[in-house]
This record gives C-alpha cells, sequence and structure tokens, in this order.
C-alpha cells in the first residue's frame, strides 16, 4: 500500500485466559485491531501443557490459514499479535508472538511498544554469550526472563521489566499462565475485558465489541496482573507511575469507537475539533473532515462554529500496490486515486477542511488544489493536533525529521507550501485540556513539544535497528 | 469477501483513443471503477495494427502485473474492464474486454449490463455452426459482428445491436477505431469526458475525476459513437428512445462523488434522505447513516428533520475472507466484525438508523441488536429507497426472490424480524421525484415495483446461465 | 527447464469408455505419458448427461488440484491430454482437451498432431462468421463438426476429418460416446487397450501398464473407433492408408516400456545401436551412453561390437530454472549442470559415445570436452538415427533449420565443431530396415530426408502460428 | 514426494573462499548435491565486512529467488546448506546456513550430519539462561562458540568442538574467515577443492565438477581447516581419528560420479555387485539393476558373473504430489508410476533384480511382482549390501525399527513376503573387503550390525527432537 502518511502504529495485541474458544476469540480480536499492523499476524495457546502457534506475514485473513486456526482450537488460552507494515524488507521471523521452547517449559510473547534500552541490554547479554534470532526489541525480554535464576515466576519477570525502559505493553504466556504487563508510563493502551466470566486484554476496546466482551477498565502504568488457575492477581512490577499515555493514539490511531477511560476516541476527536473551532474564527461555507480519521473532528468543529459539514471528500475503499510509471507526479497520483473531492458540494463554497495531522504534506497539498479545481473559492486548513515535529521512539513508525513538513518549516511557509488560504493547528494546551477533561492522567506530546518524558537511551530509531541485527 | 447485501453490480467500462498515456489512464479509471466489480479486470489496447491485452483475476492490482502494464505502453487506444465477483467459482475465460483475433482483423469488447435474449441468439447461431467459448452473454455481441456480411463497419455494428433486447453499454475497439454504444433504454450509465484533447468513456464519472478529464454530458439511450482517426462520430443505433435508468445507481452503485446529468450522487441521495425524513415523522435523538453508502441519505434526513446525525456505527476497514467455524451465529458474527456502534454516542439515545436498501435483512437485524446492546433506548430504521421485491434482470445480481426479504414478508413483519421500533421505506413516488428533479428523463425501478421495461425473453437469471453454457 | 534438445513432443493422450474410476485412470495414465508435454494438462469426463472438466498449466501434479480431481470421481467416462512447453508464453486457454458447450450438447476433444491445413480451413471458416479462440489448430474440427448439420453423429464425424490434412489423433467425448481418430497417415501412435472389460486408448502403452491395463494393439492409419453403450465399433472414416508413422517416436520420443506392434523401444534402439556398430568399425575401450535415451543403443552397440558398455556420463535428476548470470558459457553451464563424467571410467580410455539423436550441437560439444577433461584418450560420437536436417510439420516442435545443426553443416564440420576424433551417423536405410523388422507398414523420415509424405498445406510452423492467432 | 524408500540423507554443504563468483559458485555447487536434500536451500556470504545472505522451501531452484542470487554477487565468499526432505512439516526457520548477528561479529554455520549429544549441551545452556530459535542440532554448536570467553578464533572453535559428540561435517563463516570441519569418526564425507586458485569444500566431490574445480583430497578424521586472507592453515581440533565412515555413502547416498578417496562410488558400487555375484550362485538369462541407483552394482554383478544386463525396469522421471485416492492399494499404485517393467525384455526369462538396500519391502515386493505379470518365469533378488536392521542416529533419516523389515525378519521371512525365488544378501565381510581394497581407513556398518561406533548419548532420534524444540 502507497503510504502516504507515514505514520504507523507498531502493533495490536490481545489476550485471553481459560476459554473454550480462546484461538477464535483472539483470532476475531486481532481482526478488529488489523489498524494497528498489516504486516503479520499470530496467535500462540497454551494448553496447560505446552504452546503451540502459528503465524504469517499480512493481513490477518492471509497470515493464519483455516487448517491453522482448526489446529488452535481445543486450545483454552491464547494470546495473538498484529504487526505494523515496515516500508522496506519485512520477514516472518520477527511476526509475534515469539515462542521460546526448553526443556523447563515454553514461553511466548507479544509486544506493543518500543524499548529504548533494547541495544543496549542485546549487547551486554550478547557479550555474556546470549543469541539473539531477530532485530526486534521484544527478544530482549526473553533473555531476561531466562538469565534470571529466580524459581518464582512474578520474582523473574518483575526483575525482568525493571531492566527495561522504553514504552511496553506485553502479554507473556506459558504453560499456566498469562502475564499482562504496561510499562510505568503508560504509554501504549491496554484495556482489560471479560467475556463469560474468563478475563480478556486487548490493545483497544474494539476487540471486546468484536468478540462481545465486556471493557472493565484501562490498565494503569507499571500494572502486572497474572491470569492463572489462581484466577486474577493484580500486582505492579514498580512502584513508580508517571502516566504518559500517546496522544496520537487519541488522535489518530484508536479506532473511532475504541474507548479510554469509558470515552470513545470519537467524542475526544469531536471535541478536538470543537476546540480548534474556537482557537480558529475563519468565515466558511462549509466544513469538511479528511475521511475517514478526522470525520469526528470535522463534525466537532461544525458543531461548535455552526458551520454546515458535508461530504465533500471521498476515499476509494480499494487500494493496494498499482503500478503507474514513476515520475514528478507519482506520489500526487496516488493521493488522487485515494481521495476525491464531491464537486458539486465543494463548488463556488468558501470551505475548511479539517485534518487530524499533518506528516509530509503531500496529502494537504493535493486536498487544496483538488479542492481549488473542482471550484472551491477559499480553502482552509485545520489541523485537529499541534504542529507535528518530532520522532517517537516510543513505538510509532514516524518518518526521520527530514520528511517532516512542522519540523522543517513554519506555519506559513507550510501554508504556502500546501497553498491553503489559511491555516491552523490546535495548540497544545487545548489539547491537553481535551484529554484532562476526559480523565486522561498524563499523555506524552513529545512528538509536538520534543518534551521526551522517557530519556533515550539507544538513540535509534525502529527503522535503523534493522540494518545492524537481522539474520537471514 | 462474505458478501452480506447480495448486491452486485456486474461491471464498469472505460476506453479512451489516441492519447499516449492511453493504458495508463485506462488502469487508473479502472482502479476508480473498482467498486463496480472485483473478480477480475483486464484491458486491450490498439496500435492502429493489432490489438494486444491483458486480464487476471481479482482486483485490478492482482489482476494485471507491472510487467504486463509496461508492454501495453506504447499503444493509443484503449479499453477496460472490471468484472463482478459471482458467488461461486468464477473463471478467466470470462473476464472481460473479450478479444477476438481473426485472419481479416482482430476485435475487442467490453460490456456493462445484461442481455434479455442472448440466450435465444445463441442458441440460434449455434444451430448455425457457432461455437461459444464463455457463458458471457457478450459474446453474442461479437458473433453478430462476425456473421455480417457488410463491408461498412458501422452497417455492421448497427445491424447487430439492434438484435440486441437488454441492457448494454459497450466499448468496441477495433485497429483502427473505437465504437461506443449504449441500448435505447440507457439502463446502465455511460458518460463521455475528454482529456488533453482526446475523448474518452466510463461507466463513471469517478474515472474521469481519477485521471484528470473533464466530464461532458452523459450518454444517451441509443447513442453510437465512433472515434477514428476522423475525429468523433455522434450517431444512432436505433430511432428509438425510452429512458431508464437504473434506480439502483443512484441509490447504491454509483460512486458518491460520480455525477448524473451533472448533479452528483451524494446529493441525489441526501435528497432522498430529505424526502424520507418528511415520511418518516418519528421522534428521536439522532440519525445514523450506515457507513458507507448511506452517510449522504442520513445527512438529508438529519438536515430536513433537524435531528443531530451523529457516527454511531463505524465500519471495519480491513475484511477479506476470515476462517470462523460456521454454524448458526456464523453470519451475524460476519457483520459484527465489519460494522461496531460507538458506545457514547447512542447509549441512552432514541435513534434513527438510515440505510439505503434492505436485501436480506440480516445487516439490519444486527445493526439494531448492536445498538441496543451498546445501550440505544429505541431503534428506528429508515430506508432511503422503496422495499426491494424482485429479481434485475438487466445486470445486478440482485439475489433470487426467496433471498429477498420484502418479496417475502410485509413491512410489520421485516419490522418485527429486525426487531426495529418502527420501520419506514421512501415511497415509490417520492424517489421519481428527487429523480426528476435532477433532471432524470426515466429511471427504471422494475426491482421495486416489478414493471419491468424491457420483456425479458429468456427468463434466466444471469446466475443460472453459467451452468449450461460453461466450458472447463 | 532450460531446453537444451530443441526437441519437444507436442502430446499426448488418453481416453477411457465406462469404467468406474475413469479420471482416477485417466490421471495416472496422463502422469505416465507426461514425458510428452509438460506446459499443461487436462482431463473432460462425461456422465452421459453433460461434459465436465478441469484443466491446468504445468506438469500435471501441478495442474489438477485434489479438489478438481475428486470432482471426477463419479463420471464413468474420461479423455485426458498433457500438453508441450512451448519456449515462449503459453497459456491456459490453450491447454486440452477442449470443452465446447452448446444447448444441444456438449462436445470435448483432446489431439496429439499437428494439421497442415488448419489456417486455411480456419480463414474460411472465419469469412463464414466463425471465432475462434485459441490458436490451436485443434479448434478447427469443432467447428468442421458444429457446422455439420447431419442429424447422425459418426456421417458428421467422418465428413469433418475428411477435410483435415497432417497428423492427428483424435479423442472426441460427447455425452454418450467416445470417438477415436487415426490419420490416415498414422504419423503419431495410438494404441487399445481394455481394462477390467472396458476399453481405453493411449498414445503410448506405457499408460496401459501404469492403470493395469492389457494392450490389445496399434490403431491403423483412417480407423475411427467409436466407443458407447452400444460397445464398440470399429470402422474407417477413409479408405486412403499409407503408413507413415513417425521416425522420431521410435528413436527419441516413446518411453522405452512403449511398444509399438508389441515391440518395445527399448529393444528397437537396441537394434538401431547394433546396426549403427555394423557401420562404426572404431576401435575404442568403451561404449557410453548419453542418459538416459540413448542407454538402449549403447547397449545394442556393445554387444554387437563386443566394447565394453560402462555408465561413464551420469545425469543430474534435479534440474529446474536455474538463475544462473547468462553470457557465453551459460549454455555450456547448463549442459554441465545436467550432464556430469565418471572420472575413473573414462580415464585413460578410448571412448565411443552414443547419442540417439543431435539437434544443435551444444549437447555433443560439451559430452565430448568433458569427457577429454576427464581423461578420455579419443572420443569418437555415434548417432543411432541418420543426420536431423529439416523441421517437422507433423506435431513436433524441432528448431527451425538455422538452430538444426546438421541443416547447415557437413558431416565433418560437425564433427569439428564437436571436435570429436571421429562422428558416425546411422544410414537412413538400415534405420528402415530395423523399423521394419519389427513390423513397420511405413516410417516418415522427412527429418532426415525431406520427402514429406503429407503435402504442407499452410507453410507454417506450429511456433509461428501463435502470432496470428492469440487472444487476450 | 511420496518416499517409498524411507532413507534420506540430511544435508549438502558447500564453501568457497576468496572467489569473484563465489555466490554462483555455490549456487551451482549445491544445485550437484540437490540429492543429498531437497527441504530447503541456503547461501550466505560474507564481503569481509558482514554476512548476507537468503535461504528458502524446497528445490534450490524454487528456494533462491533471481533477486536474492543478484544481491549475493559482490561477495567474495560464501558458504550453502541443502537440507533433507522430512516427511512432516518443514519449517524455514530450521533451513541452513544459519546466520547469528552480534554487536561484535556475524556467524554462519552449515553442518551435514547429526550430534548425539546436543540435547544434553542444549539443556544446561538453556539452565544458564540461552535460548534456542530452532530444533537444529546445529544451533548448540552457535550457542558454544558464543559462550566461549578466548580472544582467539581458532581457541574458540577448538574448544567448541571438543564438546560435541557425534557426525559432523561443519562450514563456519565470520567476516573473515572459513572454517572448515570434521568430526573425528569422519562419518560424513567432505571434500577440499580448488579453483582458479581459491580453496573450496564440499560434500562430494560432484560439486566440484559442476563448477570446475579440482578434487584435492578428502578431508580427514578431526580436521580443521581455515580459509583467511593468511590462506590455508592445516590443523586438527582433536588428536583422536577413528575413521567411522558412513557406509550408506558408498552404497546409495553419494552420486554415482562422486569420489572418495579419489573412487567413483560407481566403481565402487560395481565391486560391490561383483561380490555380490560370487555370493550368489543363481542361474538366471539376465541381470537388471533397480534404477538408478543399483545400475552400477548390476553392472558388477553382470560382469562377474557373465550373466547380460538389460534395463528391464525403468523410472518414470516426472514425480511429485499426486493425488489418488487412498486405500489398500495406494502405496503399490505409487511404486507403479515410478517403475516400470520391460515387457519383452523380460518375458519368458530367469531373472536376477539388483537393488542396493531393502528398507520396508514395498518396492521389491512390487518389483517381483511387476516383473512376474510381464512374464518372468523366475525372479531372484540380490542386494548389493547387508540387510539393514538398525536405526541411524548419525545423520541418516531411516525409519525407525518398526518399520524396517530386516530387523522384524528373517531373510526366508522377507523372501517370501516380496515373493522372491531367492533372495541374498552381501555379506558385511565382503562389503568391507571392498571398501578397505578402495583405500577406506574405516566404516561404520551401524546399521547393518548395530556396532555404533559413537556412544548415542541422548538417545533421539532426529525425527523425534522436533516435537520438543520447535517454536512456531
Amino acid at each position: 500500500m502507497y503510504d502516504i502518511r507515514g505514520l504507523n502504529e507498531e502493533c495490536g495485541i490481545f489476550g485471553v485466559w481459560d476459554h473454550e474458544r480462546a484461538s477464535e476469540l483472539t483470532y476475531i480480536a486481532l481482526h478488529s485491531l488489523q489498524h494497528r499492523g498489516q504486516e503479520g499476524a499470530g496467535i500462540v495457546c497454551s494448553n496447560n501443557e505446552y504452546l503451540f502457534g502459528a503465524r504469517g506475514m499480512g493481513l490477518l485473513t492471509e497470515a493464519l490459514t483455516k487448517d491453522q486456526l482448526a489446529s488452535l482450537r481445543e486450545f483454552p488460552h491464547a494470546i495473538g499479535h498484529v504487526r505494523y507494515a515496515t516500508t522496506g524488507g519485512s520477514e516472518l521471523s520477527n511476526v509475534q508472538p515469539f515462542l521460546f521452547k526448553n526443556h523447563r517449559g515454553d514461553l511466548a510473547l507479544a509486544h506493543n511498544g518500543n524499548l529504548v534500552n533494547a541495544m543496549s541490554i542485546r549487547e551486554a547479554l550478547e557479550d555474556d554469550g546470549a543469541i539473539f534470532q531477530t532485530s526486534s526489541d521484544t527478544e530482549v525480554l526473553a533473555h531476561l526472563l531466562r538469565k534470571n535464576k529466580s524459581t518464582d515466576r512474578k520474582t523473574r519477570i518483575k526483575s525482568a521489566l525493571k531492566q527495561l525502559k522504553g514504552a511496553f505493553a506485553f502479554v507473556i504466556l506459558d504453560e499456566d499462565s498469562l502475564t499482562i504487563a504496561l510499562d510505568d508510563h503508560g504509554v501504549r493502551p491496554l484495556m482489560l475485558g471479560e467475556i463469560d466470566g474468563s478475563y480478556c486484554v486487548a490493545s483497544e476496546t474494539c476487540a471486546f465489541t468484536a468478540i462481545g466482551a465486556e471493557y472493565i477498565r484501562d490498565i494503569e502504568p507499571g500494572e502486572l496482573i497474572t491470569l492463572s488457575e489462581d484466577g486474577i492477581d493484580f500486582d505492579r512490577y514498580t512502584d513508580v507511575e508517571k502516566p504518559n499515555m500517546c496522544s496520537m493514539e487519541y488522535i489518530y490511531f484508536a479506532r473511532a469507537d475504541s474507548e479510554f477511560r469509558h470515552t470513545s476516541t470519537y467524542t475526544i476527536r469531536k471535541e478536538l475539533g470543537r476546540e480548534l473551532a474556537k482557537e480558529m474564527p475563519v468565515e466558511a461555507d462549509i466544513v469538511i473532515g479528511v475521511p475517514d480519521s478526522s470525520l469526528a473532528a470535522a463534525k466537532g468543529f461544525s458543531e461548535e462554529s455552526g458551520i454546515k459539514q458535508e461530504q465533500g471528500l471521498l476515499k476509494n475503499r480499494y487500494v493496494g500496490r498499482t503500478f503507474i510509471s514513476p515520475g514528478q507526479e507519482a506520489r500526487e497520483r496516488a493521493v488522487r486515486m485515494k481521495l476525491s473531492p464531491v464537486r458539486d458540494v465543494v463548488e463556488g463554497k468558501r470551505i475548511i477542511v479539517i485534518d487530524d495531522s499533518i506528516v509530509r504534506g503531500t496529502t494537504s497539498r493535493f486536498i487544496v488544489k483538488a479542492l481549488r479545481k473542482a471550484g472551491a473559492k477559499e480553502v482552509h486548513m485545520g489541523v485537529s493536533s499541534p504542529p507535528l515535529k518530532n520522532p517517537c521512539f516510543y513505538g510509532i513508525d514516524v518518518s526521520t525529521h527530514a520528511e517532516i513538513i512542522a519540523s522543517q518549516k513554519s506555519n506559513e511557509e507550510i501554508r504556502r507550501e500546501i497553498d491553503a488560504d489559511s491555516l491552523t493547528y490546535l495548540s497544545v494546551d487545548a489539547m491537553h485540556d481535551v484529554y484532562h477533561s476526559y480523565g486522561s492522567r498524563g499523555q506524552c506530546d513529545a512528538c509536538f513539544t520534543g518534551n521526551y518524558p522517557i530519556e533515550i537511551i539507544d538513540q535509534v530509531l525502529p527503522q535503523e535497528k534493522d540494518l545492524k541485527t537481522k539474520g537471514v
């Protein structure tokens, strides 16, 4: 898929303990989390005796075959993972969950996030003789767990997790337990649910809706939850707790029906749109949201401003790798195949277009041009988040500095480049106000402000790691 | 793809004459027409000496390889086709355009529609020794053209077209001309455009937007247009003209940005929604459109009724064949993986759900149930078209009578089956009023009324034909 | 597969009537005929009501899936076909059997051979309105059968066959009969067998061995045999009979265990080797046959000359398309990956190498070079057939004149080019003597002598036909 | 492929140092070693800075794509591996060479053989925190190398190798050296060659013939050879040397043109056939070898006994997975599709059939039956090796005890089961005499005698290991 945005979530995870349809629920849940990762998918199950699983490349429906799913049917415990699409070559060995076989017991891991000291730990372990097979930072946890000599599982896990810095939501499966852990900043979302009396865990609540589970609550930073035949055990791996949930989850990544602290991102995005309307006093005839992720913000903008919302831009549902001769117009043509204006809606109108973020500016430039060509009299661009300026080290594949337009140019320069009549971003303060009003205990805004809440120890972006650590 | 709707357009066509990027334009145009058919796609080109082409199964991006596209690059004339997905086994031999090689000259055909006397003609031709290779009615035209002994191309084409009954939009390519023909009822849409001084033709105007062409006008019933080195020739193959454009194109099939007589279906659907609001005086807190095709109607309903529209239902963008254990709930589960309610939007609300049509009722039943589970106090169903009761013989794969819920049950029975608090369909008169107000010269409403404007000679539904005529 | 030889059989056919395992027998039989064609394979069956079949590209085991085979299980009558590999692009539409559906009845055809007036007939039929879908000459017969108005099947078939010139072995299946026809020269082999009281027909008797059938007799030139519920009907479509069986079937194509007039080609090839020994009085230490097809001739040579035969050359069983950088040595490298000398067998020896034919000379040149490198003192080349000089128009894909070394060069020139110490071909007379001694009633030797027994009407080689007649 | 024999070699390896076509030579060499493994193949290269490679499932020609090969073109050092086909599910993660990335340097391994203490070492390493990713015993060496703290490479390698028990031929590649090691019993063959002034190493000399290299000598048990920019370094990792080359390499596995101590297995097999003739004084008309591996032994038998050898059995070159309905005759049918008698050669004859080994007896039973059906008067079975009775722990996938016919039954019982007129195996002594006469310094005969030269520490057959150690 021609990725115009340059923003990719790294993963989605799910787990369920003690349910007779464990693998099927996991499959359905992963399907609902597919927007968090399209490179690969996998499921690992336990039957209290050993672990068994399957994984594959591509969308869930391609990654796992009917026969593979059938082979998992009898297992009562399961974890699953969907993985994001890298731009370059990707490989099966990096698809999760990872399953580690050992003569003393099996272990499977699925991870959402990014560790910022994985390289340092890895090098120390390698110097001690450890062999890593993947280029994934997730493997570090497995080694730390195996190196620990404690006979108590929870002690081993706590000790290992304490060594990790960065963003992580983990589900860890062994023969007789499922462990759920969230880093002490709680950068990535992780939700607890219940179905037919069994507990489940997911990156987003939309997975609960898909399988028919109840959404209980958000898992808190630093929590360590263990599911086993002894029931559920709530604990913490650390006393530290510095809530810093990723702002981009609210703004862009999470599905609009997914909830954080029992409010849908649809509602939050509408509110961001409302706030933007207050900060963007432009006169216009209609408001248009860029489909699909910005429709809610446009709705809020419309309600606040009283300017009518219309579907002035449409998204082609059929995408996929097209083979058009490259050249100077190739990128713009790719956007044109994805978005089209509705002429009689926009003709002769003064238009406010709401987008939830601007990464490279390519899409914005095309939208303004297309709307003008379709007859728009004015095109004002409103962005329901602050200017995106910095790369993310906590699990999102933002393009590098050089590609992020707002890290290179001023607002006015961007406005000119995208040829809008005006350009308004939401302020950082207004954004935080919205989050707080919906119960957020603290948000990471590093990509907007450069204030990284977790020290970046290894100074390496996810996409650079591969070169150093990839096997065959 | 698990087809819940049971409504499938049969095809989309495109053609362009004398453009240096003919095959690339065709490729992009077909991409924008992909919603009209996902079973297969093909392109045939002419270089004034011979015809050459490629076709394949699946979505356009799967059907044609990069190498195949490259091999078509130098040809200045092209036609293309996307074909709909049958439920059962499909096959390459039925993917269009058909290319017929002959020692006196080549011929390629692409067809949107369905002929109602194809079997009769075919049997007569077979009795005279003709051999048919496909189960497609389109092949009949090729035989009629070849049988005709006239040395004048246009004479041959007119004579052949006059023998055909039914719905057809044809593009016909030979070495040195591209012929465009629309049946005398004009059941299927066909649009004329212009790009860089060259003419092009497409099933919908969204193809023009995608390639950057100007939309000139709708082709009229009975028209016969020839493009050649002599320029464009406007003619008619028949004096008869009984306009009967398919109503379902307006309601459901055409992309929302596609225009008919220079009005987008988005605007028309909004108007259908407005009319429905007048006929459905229900009190409610919010209006929700079923994404994506019913959002416009919901918008119109909201504007007319003054009831606020919300995105209370979301559609999962990732579908594909899933492998869930079959059983009594399988179908419902499939819908649940496609549509989800936004809880905090619907909770405690009296809701009007707008859908553009009801075929089997499965989706409606799920929607009502899901909204109630999410906390809706009332769920009223409004349908922005009349009750769908009859199969189509003119090019749409409606399920058979037995599967169409409204052909079997009364309004009240349907309401009870889908468990809505009320159910209102748009009246046939109101529907026609909307069409006429936007310049329609006559609409086919046979699927609603049973008044078939073209006599059904062969009494055979498209899906039954295969069994009788399919080769290896 | 990198084809070094440049000699390809065009096809193998099989048919069986009224056997409960008809499709399975056909599958096994085609597997044993795989050496006659590797491009594609297909099976069409009848259940007395309609025909049904499957076909695909590649080797039999790739061409037909397990599900496809299962779907044919209940049909009691079947015909099958394996098709040869063209050098360029091949396509499914040319894979046989061809199945023609018609409202008056179905018809399937499988053909081995090549018609020399197919283009002429085709053009005449096209002028009369017929449409051809394949570039195969086989399709001509279907059209002739359909054009004929006689109500008697056998009359229609006889009349159609009489219009054909060239080499053909046909099996023709309709709902209630299986017809077997061989051209009046009997160029291609066709054998009659019996299994469990049912009749079967095959290109070679090895198919009978594979399925456990009895080999009854060779079908004679001009014969027309019909199998139906009335039993077997022996007839002729013509009174003419000019036996001219292809010599290359004996020399190279047929499997060594296949029999002609109840003598295996193994025995005949041994005899050709014996005759060559008489005509090649070279002193040597060992005789080596080029594996696999020339081992029998080498055996005969050894027995006649008294010189010990050794396996001095080995063939690598694993071939397939390799990706070696092209260049001047690429072709030689390809042979080297296929054939290796056994050093301690050939070192210090005077060697006679027996090959059954020389087409381009590439293989011979490599063999001599490799044997010398392995230490051979002398290398004499004996060919158990006359010099191959002329292309075949009757069903074999010999390379064109320019590529056939013996059509361009004298014996001495060839000897020098392949760097052998001597080069001896079998004489044409000796070859014919061998055939006659084993009951042959006449052999085509056109590729050696240029005496074409059937007039070449269309003057077109099979490989050229495609360009003129290929559809999408 | 339907494996009738139940004997599978585990692997073939190759390496070349400092050659401008290193990866291409490796590709060609692996192609010639394909008979040693068909499950997967891979190549890893070094450019003195880092290692890079590619591997895949299936035959070499399927496993590596053209693009992958091209990406390896510039690397001057390479090792490669072909892997045997397991009966059950196989997986990419077990395909070699294994490539281990590490921040201090890369490492690649390819292995032929089987370690008998791999599980013990693995468990000890796991108890120390190591994580294994494959179910292959080969990975143990990588861990041992990484755990060792010595800064001298050769010291590390010697120390690691000394801990291994069992059969191993290793090629080990790092950035600036290629190490070659053979276990102190020399169970698996390993050969040293030279091409264009560069050294190469291969499992068999046929690889040298294929690439045009000179065969220098057999690598001796316990040798440790290092190639680097300092040239070649000959050393030993141990003083122990107990030559015990696998007898089955001579009898069955190695290609007939491959040489051991400068004698081809063709010559050795002929000699085994000669010895068998001395021990099997049966009167007969012809001798037939089972193609292809037993033709040499039959040749020797014929020369010694004076009984004429004929090609009375033919092998179908086209195999692959066929879809025949299973059932009682399925296995026999599979053999019948592979082997056919030549009727007129065997009819009325007293026949001696020479096979090189009998595993389950299925093939022998079919051969006798088929020859009798084709008219043989008597069928005597001669086996050019002793009765195969015991499983192999050193790298060959012999079926388990229960399946090996000679471990369950007496000679007479086997004769009756295969319905031969007589059955004679070669004696163990005669076999050893042949080997010694050709320079063998000691042969493992455990599969015949049960005298295992290397203690079986883990008591686990290769096929059982997977269950305990396989990841996703």
